[in-house]
């Protein structure tokens, strides 16, 4: 069962990571950081590609989930979702930050197990 | 000169996602979090890998500057680099964490230029 779970969000993580590595996906997703924009809109930011491509593009992003698409009357506009990134983040700097924590807070109690050489550095 | 400086970064950036696009190359990475591990130690984790496959993955991440290598006698110690994940998170969620900070400065803004609705309400 864990198996099946962990094979889910490998391949989930594949897409991201799939997504995420090509040049061109990636300033993608940067021209949606200010705020969505149609389709359009990123085909005239993009002159150097064609429509079909950055459709292409666009759908290998929304598969992996880095952006929701949302229909408005014939315009498609595109949001970036942070989500993915955020756990991207949270899986490896997550748990750094608190193995960082801790040792921070090991050597807190070694230092606060030493009063004296704590007050006599100090009083210099 | 800048298109040289992007095509650097992009390149770094491809070989990043690169890396990170394979399961069992995260996985060495999650073994990582906890503090630096032998390669002797990675392989022990990993008996469904040779130690020629753990070396290979190894030496991808490495060059992606995921894993920064420390020779200590016979030994090598891999230190997990959080730099280039900072990075992804810096590039993407960075600045939609400012748009949105810039979207509620804009709203506190338009609160306070209407402040006999805001006491208004305030009172009710």
């Amino acid at each position: 069962m864990l198996y099946t779970y962990n094979m889910i969000h490998d391949d989930l993580d594949d897409a991201i990571f799939r997504a995420l590595g090509h040049r061109t996906r990636r300033q993608l997703l940067d021209d949606l950081k200010a705020g969505p924009l149609t389709t359009g809109v990123l085909c005239e930011l993009h002159p150097e590609l064609d429509r079909c491509t950055v459709m292409q593009h666009l759908a290998v992003l929304t598969d992996a989930d880095l952006v929701i698409p949302e229909r408005k009357g014939r315009e498609r506009w595109n949001h970036l979702n942070i989500i993915p990134i955020q756990q991207i983040h949270e899986r490896w700097i997550g748990a750094f930050a608190r193995y960082t924590a801790d040792k921070v807070g090991h050597l807190e109690q070694s230092l606060a197990a030493t009063p004296r050489l704590l007050s006599k550095a100090h009083s210099e």
